[in-house]
């Protein structure tokens, strides 16, 4: 078993990495919770429900909620059924929430335990790599229309409960997805870290190497949210690659791509404009060589248009005033923020896709 | 003009009290907010949402929402409405929300703020004396058909702006309803300040005497949220004939009865369940004699039936595994919650009907 303590603003609370976690949750979970409602999507609960259920009926009376698999779930829609169930199970403000799935699990049972009564506990279960950094760090919320993640709060788990077993029924797709994540922390902190994954070839994965770069991922995020919870300013430095990304998820439509996958993305171009405007000396071929190895879909690229990303990442909700505000790296390990303007980014994004990742 | 300054988890901020503040807000208002929307109801508008934008149009850029009045719109539906408001005037993390009305708008106004982007600053500019309490302390949230305020945050603003002129415009029911929670303040902590309310004449009240009672009662409500923000305990204490009240407001249907008129009723019920489980000495018939005299609606009691009024406590959000905890007191200014059992409380409820209240 790993352990690791997270600090917040609230309360600290600790992040619990182990094989079989499901089986034995009588472990870690306070028994004062008499009720206790499961939110889970119908993906993760074929797999998992039913151990978590068992595991915890003894001590407590369990509830359940399904909901679609997929980030269209994250919805208003399925924000207001949550919350009636939370009220049909009749929780009261000494019960619990688990969100047992992806970020998209994690970010809309957060967003319900942080509003249900002016917030309940929850704990985050999470079941994909991605989620080791969505899990981590207080952040929840739902999508609007307009734009992913606009309406949310800063509310953290009381506990992670991380069951490295469930990883083992992740497809390919969600293995690139989550280390999209991972190598983004790799690279704001750690140049040798960072070469090791550069190796990596995601098939030949072994669980010991997954349970270690997660540690490791969770711990960058750890170290960086501890420091700014509310986004002031270090943990901008976490949106690294996700300015594109989010253009792309949203031009491409949502469920198109998965998040980790146009992080990958989003980060390629990162390093291409912080080598135009910082003059760094970033390795932007060896990281796309590794992205192309480990067969991340860049060719989606192919439909989209740079002035249309463009006008996308004018609209996210990290932009000041509409000034489009970039993570940059000086180096692997050396992150800040700088404005770029426009149509700097418009005519960097061409080149990128003529020059860099389309070839 | 007065000034108070509130202590929270997150902030300190300042709740000001000033006859005429909102034609002066460039006094008071940050000027590196560069956009502002002000949300308002459409009664509270009429009167004076034009001088508030007049003052604010010079140093920002001013958006408006008006809601209809009344309980119902601290809905779901009203809640997403305004979040398109928000994303349509394109509010970003540096953006203010100002809530410009009653406590409906404050709550409802505050949830949005709280959670729109995780969280951009709110400003409260109450125009009732009932939102002295609701605006100071953090407690947003919309209510849900299944119970009042079931969803929503802790969450403070970034200052209280209270024109006591805006007072002027208050119907003898909003008078009434708003010295409900000025009696509760003075209950909770200060004998002398109640008796001095119990020669009140609500209908001959002076300005003067107004300001008086609203900062101490924000001075008592301040302490009480600056010793425990999240309703740990002693918060508790401020829900000071609100089991009742909450129980009356929904068995007549919401915007039957104000919410001040109902709590006031419902501290007589508390005065004389102390009396029976303490054996206190509490000056029962004094306060309903005060209350007939100002003609608090004592005979919409007629048509309740004490059982569903105990059901209905029994599914009250702090209820604790619908356990009825109720905040009684010892003596005026010394508050304690017990336990009480539903037989008891239906039995009290039947005593204090007949022999009480209607008689």
């Amino acid at each position: 078993m790993t352990s690791l303590m997270i600090q917040s603003s609230t309360h600290d609370y600790e992040v619990i990495l182990k094989a079989g976690a499901r089986r034995e949750l009588a472990n870690y979970i306070d028994e004062s919770y008499r009720s206790i409602l499961i939110i889970s999507d119908d993906k993760v609960a074929q797999f998992y429900l039913e151990d978590v259920v068992q595991s915890l009926k003894e001590n407590h009376k369990v509830h359940t909620s399904i909901i679609p698999s997929g980030e269209s779930s994250k919805s208003m829609a399925q924000y207001e059924k949550l919350l009636d169930d939370c009220i049909d199970a009749q929780l009261d403000r000494k019960s619990l929430i688990i969100a047992l799935g992806g970020g998209m699990v994690g970010d809309l049972a957060g967003f319900v335990a942080s509003t249900y009564l002016r917030g309940i506990d929850f704990i985050q279960m999470p079941t994909t790599i991605l989620a080791h950094d969505s899990s981590v760090g207080g952040k929840v919320a739902i999508n609007h229309k307009k734009g992913k993640n606009m309406i949310g709060s800063f509310y953290n788990p009381v506990m992670v409960i991380y069951d490295t077993e469930t990883l083992s029924t992740l497809s390919e797709e969600e293995i690139r997805s989550g280390y999209g994540e991972v190598i983004k922390h790799a690279l704001l902190c750690d140049e040798e870290w960072t070469n090791e994954l550069f190796q990596l070839s995601l098939p030949s994965l072994t669980t010991d190497q997954l349970t270690s770069d997660l540690t490791r991922g969770i711990r960058v995020k750890a170290d960086i949210v501890e420091k700014d919870e509310k986004e002031q300013g270090l943990r901008r430095h976490l949106n690294l690659g996700h300015t594109l990304a989010h253009a792309i998820e949203a031009e491409l439509g949502y469920g198109k791509i998965t998040h980790g996958e146009a992080v990958a993305i989003g980060i390629s171009f990162t390093l291409q404009l912080s080598r135009s405007k910082l003059t760094s000396n970033l390795p932007v071929i060896d990281y796309v060589n590794w992205m192309k190895e480990n067969k991340y879909p860049v060719q989606k690229l192919q439909d989209l248009k740079p002035e249309l990303l463009v006008e996308r990442m004018k609209w996210d909700k990290k932009a000041v005033q509409q000034n489009i505000h970039y993570v940059l790296l000086t180096n692997i390990g050396s992150p800040c923020v700088m404005p770029v303007s426009e149509g700097e980014l418009k005519e960097e994004l061409k080149r990128f896709f003529e020059e860099v990742i389309l070839t």
